[in-house]
């Protein structure tokens, strides 16, 4: 998509570590769609989250541009990883184009993607259940790493996914236990060398988990997958 | 484009001086443009600087991505505005549909551009003349502001430009001249209450002046239209 050939390195597992790894730790990202009424690329910012599968999920107002762009045609973008000091163009960022999955508000699916969520912006509280707002799935179709000058990568969307948990509904009851758990938070938040902050636990899947505290995000992959709900508690109090 | 139009305020001044200001003063953008290859949006990132009549330009290598979108279609979009601390959504944003001009190496209007991007972004110096790059005019056609929840707003292009200055050669001239004024930017910093940094001037136009330090940039917009080159001289040194 985005570089020649010639211009790209082979994409090893690092290149893959730091891919998913700037989609899943966004807590927002810049949104492409088209435009329906002029053809246009439509740029907007969303919130982001990240499915159990590791698809990322957006929640937007019917009345918005890029939802009705997204409503009229699958095909959008996202870019992850924001500059910090210095020069803009030295820090690494993902294009990863997208095809739109709508949730609806009564399939099986929307209750786990509301939790997940919110487990990441608890603001969204106020307005995720208004009528106009819905979720949208953005699978990931094929990606472009920019890891600085000179780094490119090209990577298949599947290089950014993983299949699905086995037991959704224990993934689920474990993202809505995690919350509570503030005290295991801050000592595992002390395991990672983070500031002394008042650190809770957000989303967590097979691939890591969310350190959040009021605007801050820390995403944590895992050193290795882990299947089931249990894993990641002992992971995480070990 | 963006909301329907129940939803938009009246584009007032404050709106259009906002709107203004977002798009002025920003480093960088999300730059959105149609893949030629699969017609879905892609966004990446791109430094961004203002030619002397408000309209943003980009310098892009031919390899890259985004330069193939918009030789194939000149449709575009820039997003400007970064979220600080808190929630990002409520940060103030702007979405700005363009149509790409590319800028010949050889047009007579290379070498504005060019001396108005470097003063920005002097980094650039080390590639600004490799073969494959080029600078692009990014002509606003409309737009969307965002100044946060519930405060969506329409503009026009014509809204965020303004005429060419009448004698480019004079502002070329003081564009060059400012490089040097140190001390002058020293004074003007502290004028403006800027904190105690090695600050110098960096690009001008009859709406504003950058203040640049490192990869700090802070874009002042004059209280009103300066139109001749003198007029700057007088406001930065009163």
């Amino acid at each position: 998509m985005a570089e020649q050939a010639q211009l790209l390195r082979p994409t090893d597992d690092e290149a893959r570590e730091l891919a998913r790894t700037l989609l899943r730790s966004a807590r927002y990202m810049s949104l492409g769609v088209l435009d329906p009424a002029t053809g246009f690329p439509f740029v907007s910012r969303a919130l982001t989250a990240i499915d159990l599968d590791g698809v990322p999920v957006i929640l937007v107002s019917a009345l918005s541009g890029h939802t009705k762009g997204l409503k009229d045609d699958v095909r959008c973008s996202l870019l992850a990883g924001e500059p910090g000091k210095g020069d803009p163009l030295a820090h690494a960022r993902i294009t990863v184009f997208c095809e739109a999955q709508p949730v609806s508000r009564d399939s099986a699916i929307h209750q786990r993607i509301r939790a997940r969520f919110l487990s990441r912006h608890a603001k969204a509280q106020l307005y995720v259940d208004f009528p106009d707002f819905s979720f949208f799935r953005l699978v990931p179709i094929q990606a472009s790493l920019n890891g600085g000058f000179g780094r490119a990568y090209a990577l298949t969307g599947k290089e950014l996914i993983f299949p699905t948990a086995t037991d959704e509904s224990s993934w689920l009851e474990l993202q809505n236990d995690l919350i509570e758990k503030t005290s295991e938070a801050a000592k595992f938040a002390q395991r990672l060398g983070l500031g002394d902050k008042n650190w809770r636990f957000g989303l967590v899947d097979p691939a890591g988990i969310d350190l959040v505290s009021s605007d801050v995000l820390v995403r944590h992959e895992f050193q290795h997958r882990l299947d089931l709900p249990e894993d990641v508690i002992h992971y995480i109090c070990k």
